[in-house]
C-alpha cells in the first residue's frame, strides 16, 4: 500500500517526542520517515518535551543519533519554557529547585540564584525529580507558609519507562500542595499557554500554520487546540 | 474567678494530646488541672494522637514527666490502630512501610513482614516520614500499579512544632495518590472510625458515656460526634 499523501500542508510540524517520535530508544513506526519527507518538502520541524531531566542538547544528540539530525535550538522542553517565564516575570528571584541537575544547571546558567534557605527563597520550582528527598519538601513547606511563589515545570504523573513508570512531577506537585495548602500557582510546560507560546516565538509563524502532533490528548492536542494550532492525536504512547 | 464546675459528668474523658493537653514540652493552661481533677472523680482519661512517630510508651512517659502519670495502655495513636486494623482485614499481609521506625517497629513486632521489593507488597502503608526518599515513592507506584492495597495513618497536611510545622502524611499520600491515580483507601487515625472503635474498645463503655476534646474541628470533634460522643472544641491549638 502506497502511504496516503496529505491534501493539506502546514508550514511547520511540531512533534512531542516520548511515545511519539520514539519510545526509548527506538523511532516509532513512520515518525522518522514523516520528519524525513516533511523536510525534503521544505517544512520546519521541531520538538517538544515536557521532561526537563534533559537539555535541550540532549534531546537534539538523540534525534540526530536516531536518524533525524537536529539543532538542539528545534527543541523546547519545560526547563527551556520555565527559563523564559521566570526572565519575563521574576527576573532577580532566588530559586529553590525541586528538580534534577540538568534544570538546576539551565536556571543557573540563565542567571538566577539558586538557594536552599527558606527564608531566602523567592520562587520553589517543583520539577520531576528522582533525587527528592524529604529535607526538600521542608524547605518547600517553609518557604511558601513564608511567602514564597510557587510555580512546576511540568505536571505529568509518571514519566513511561520501559516496562513501568517514574513518578513525575505531579508527585512532588501533589505533596507540597498538601502540607502547604497552597495550590501551585502556574505549570508552564504543555498544555500550558506559555509552552505554545514559546513554540510559536520560536517558529515565528501564526498558529494556524502548524500542526502539533502528539500522544496525549490533554497535554499535546490540548495545547495545540486551546493555541490556535491544527492538532493530531498518534496511537503510538501513553 | 472560681473555676466553673460541670453540671454534667461522662464515665470517660478522651483528649487529644498535642495542641490540647501540651505543646511541645509544657501543658497548656489548665490541662492538668482538668485531668487531674477528672482523675480524683474516680473518671476514665485516655489520650488519643495521629501522630505514628512516637509509640504509646513514648506518650505516656511524656505524659507523667509533665506531671500525669498515665500508663500506655491509656493511649491510642494511629500506629496502633493501624496495627488492629491491619490484623481484623489482612493479617498475613507484607507491607512496604513509608515511615518513621517507630511505625515500623510495632508493625513488625505485631508479626508483619516489611518488604520493599513491589513484588512482593500486599499493602503500602503511607505515613508520617521524615526519612522519606524518592526510592520510597518509587516502590509504592510499582506496587500500588502492580495491585499492592493503599492505607495511611493519619491525613494531617502538616505537624505543629515550635516556629513552624513539618509537612505530615497528607503530603505522603498525595504524591502517592497523584503519581499513580489511586485514591487511599482508608485513612485509620483521626477522625475515622476505625480510631474511634479502638477507644471504645479499650474504654468498654457506650459512646454517649465519653466526652471527646481535641483542638480540631475536623478531626477530633469531627470523629467524637461521627462515633455518637458529646465532644468538646479547645482553642489552644492548630
Amino acid at each position: 500500500m502506497e502511504p496516503a499523501t496529505p491534501s493539506i500542508f502546514y508550514e511547520a510540524y511540531i512533534f512531542d517526542l516520548d511515545g511519539t517520535v520514539y519510545l526509548g530508544e527506538a523511532l516509532l513506526p513512520t515518525a522518522g520517515e514523516t520528519i524525513t519527507s516533511l523536510r525534503s518538502l521544505n517544512k520546519r520541524t521541531v520538538f517538544l518535551s515536557n521532561n526537563p531531566t534533559h537539555t535541550r542538547h540532549d534531546y537534539a544528540a538523540k534525534l540526530t543519533r536516531l536518524g533525524l539530525p537536529t539543532p538542539p535550538e528545534d527543541i523546547i522542553n519545560s526547563s527551556v519554557v520555565m527559563v523564559d517565564f521566570l526572565r519575563r516575570r521574576l527576573p532577580q528571584a532566588r530559586l529553590f529547585v525541586i528538580g534534577e541537575a540538568p534544570l538546576q544547571a539551565e536556571l543557573a546558567a540563565a542567571g538566577f540564584e539558586l538557594v536552599d534557605e527558606a527564608g531566602w527563597v523567592d520562587a520553589v520550582i517543583a520539577s520531576f525529580d528522582r533525587t527528592f528527598v524529604y529535607r526538600k519538601l521542608q524547605i518547600a513547606f517553609d518557604a511558601i507558609r513564608a511567602g514564597a511563589r510557587f510555580f512546576a515545570t511540568n505536571a505529568d504523573r509518571y514519566c513511561p519507562v520501559p516496562g513501568g513508570g517514574e513518578p513525575d512531577a505531579a508527585a512532588i506537585i501533589a505533596a507540597i500542595e498538601a502540607c502547604t495548602s497552597t495550590k501551585v500557582e502556574a505549570v508552564v510546560g504543555k498544555p500550558s499557554p506559555w509552552m505554545a507560546e514559546a513554540i510559536l516565538g520560536l517558529l515565528n509563524l501564526p498558529p494556524d500554520r502548524c500542526l502539533m502532533t502528539g500522544d496525549r490528548l490533554e497535554t499535546d492536542v490540548q495545547m495545540g487546540l486551546n493555541a490556535g494550532m491544527a492538532a493530531a492525536l498518534t496511537l503510538t504512547g501513553a
